[in-house]
């Protein structure tokens, strides 16, 4: 995949405008720190990966627009940005994960550092968090590849694809893995909706690596498994407690359930970035609510009575005990997840 | 509930074309049997009652349009139009049972009738089903709405309403009787993809009844389980096997198995007409597929790649051991199922 779902070029922020594939691909220039948050929250950019790339660098387009005068300014510009761009979303662990990193980066240049010399300072950063994503990536879709094995049919939920990062993916990359190694599978990805990333993004990302892929409703998915055609699922993480319970897209607790009644294995794909220590359990994960208009009027055509009420979450939690294991760029954690995630030693215990 | 979903009115078949909800109330009217095949098949019309009723009408507009010219011809009429109307749908069985129901008052009225007299007996045939509906979805009401209770939350899938009988629905009717006894609960009602018969129409049948009723995406419904917001479901049936096995809305499956997983009840509510005596289980359940376009490009605007492969089957078969109990207008069947069924001595076992 030579996906660049966030380019740093220039001095400028591109981001793939993922709000219009398939059928659209737009790039956009982000040039203001609104520009950025507009887009985390309506998804332009989204995946729990490609959001810390994004706000990353949305740090450097906010910095300059608040142009500081003096090194004091510039310290208390960059904390200003980064807060400001952690209230975009509150799911994806990722984001606070970046946004501390340039925080951090910016403490580290000391006090005496000039303007340019911390912007230089947070750019290197920035650059570090995109191209560790992508040897992350990389080394997840290593971990796992040999989990598929020839012939197997594989379900996945939502986009964790290069979409959903720098450019490899995370569950997907397991699949890019397997398959530039020569197994054939074929993959059925949920729609997902209300917002269509299996139909939009997943199946655009599948079909162009050349892999074998049906779409199906969120709702037909427990039928495919009872036809015998799943015979694993992978999936990706916005946030991964230290017990192992997982936050990902809305119905991934559901798939999970499925899976369970099935027999079939369900693995849960992500860079160590996603795991949040300060968590002991997945109850404290905070689940961001979506507007109705998601879900009455999507793309374009209202479907739903004026005024239905709508619950629409944008997450739900996996339990631990769903998981058959996790794939991190440090191979695959199994069970007891607990014990394997503290074995790590690694994730995050401070936010933004 | 004062819909008519399908109406026979001096010599002309009416129907509420339900594609157009809940946006646009519009009754179309039927003319020939081509346009009421088309109607049929393109869910114009929906719902396996309702299927049956409009499909016994259907014959008598197929029948004046091939204008048999003696009472041979008339009983040819008859047959050839249930042949043809029997192909528009294959999973609900009261499609046939009604066709059938058409056939045998044809051929009881004998030989020596008059094209005319002939006319008449099938009108009258057409009109006690559709009068024998709506007494039976009454029924059914009554049936089951003790099992709703002061608090309880309910969830449904896809449209099992009014508009899927001749008006006052099956799973809604035990809600409708409920509230109308002044019991006080929560719907959620699953959107149903692809054609959001959930959105469109079960969350506008209830909301015009007055009954509190929460939106929500197929995917969702693990989670709002999980919240232990929902204290049973209900929903209708396209054909009920002699075991119980139910076919009904492709995602009742993941439904009853998600209602397992957390302990919840699953109860089907469906007349007797919809029992297929002649199953002895699910597998023989024929399972419509549908095209495409009906995921890919719902409602106007294309959501997915060009020529992705989709797997979109309309129906899929709870096993009767997921179910709680079957809500008939002659009471609740319990498990058993089998046995239950069995002695209800009814059901269908001969087909057009």
């Amino acid at each position: 995949m030579a996906l660049q779902t966030v380019r740093w070029e220039d001095g400028h922020l591109y981001i793939i405008d993922q709000t219009l594939l398939p059928m659209d691909f737009r790039e956009i220039r982000l040039d203001t720190q609104e520009a950025v948050w507009e887009a985390i929250k309506s998804l332009r950019v989204r995946g729990a990966p490609a959001i810390g790339v994004c706000a990353a660098f949305g740090v450097l387009v906010g910095f300059r627009q608040l142009a500081p005068a003096d090194a004091h300014a510039a310290q208390q510009a960059v904390r200003r940005v980064a807060g400001y761009l952690a209230t975009s979303r509150p799911t994806a662990v990722n984001l606070f994960w970046a946004l501390n990193r340039m925080r951090n980066a910016a403490e580290h240049s000391g006090a005496a550092s000039t303007v340019e010399s911390l912007f230089s300072s947070l750019e290197a950063e920035a650059r570090s968090i995109l191209e560790e994503d992508d040897a992350t990536c990389r080394a997840i879709g290593e971990s796992g590849d040999s989990l598929i094995r020839d012939g197997d049919g594989v379900l996945t939920h939502c986009n964790a694809g290069g979409l959903a990062t720098a450019g490899y993916g995370t569950a997907l990359a397991v699949m890019f893995r397997a398959h530039e190694k020569g197994r054939r599978f074929h993959v059925f990805a949920d729609e997902t909706r209300p917002l269509l990333q299996g139909a939009r993004l997943t199946t655009w990302e599948l079909m162009q690596a050349g892999i074998d892929t049906t779409l199906i409703c969120d709702n037909t998915a427990a039928q495919v498994m009872r036809e015998g055609r799943i015979q694993l699922v992978i999936v990706g993480a916005d946030r991964i407690a230290a017990n192992g319970d997982t936050a990902n897209k809305i119905g991934t607790y559901s798939v999970a359930l499925l899976a369970q009644a099935h027999d079939i294995p369900l693995y849960v794909a992500a860079p160590i970035s996603t795991f949040d220590m300060s968590l002991s359990s997945g109850k404290g994960i905070p689940i961001e609510l979506r507007e109705p208009e998601e879900v009455t009027q999507g793309f374009g055509t209202r479907t739903a009575p004026e005024n239905v009420r709508v619950y629409s979450p944008a997450f739900d939690v996996t339990p631990a005990g769903l998981i058959a294991g996790i794939i991190t760029e440090r191979g695959v954690l199994r069970p007891p997840l607990e014990t394997a995630i503290a074995a790590l030693g690694g994730g995050q215990t401070a936010f933004v």
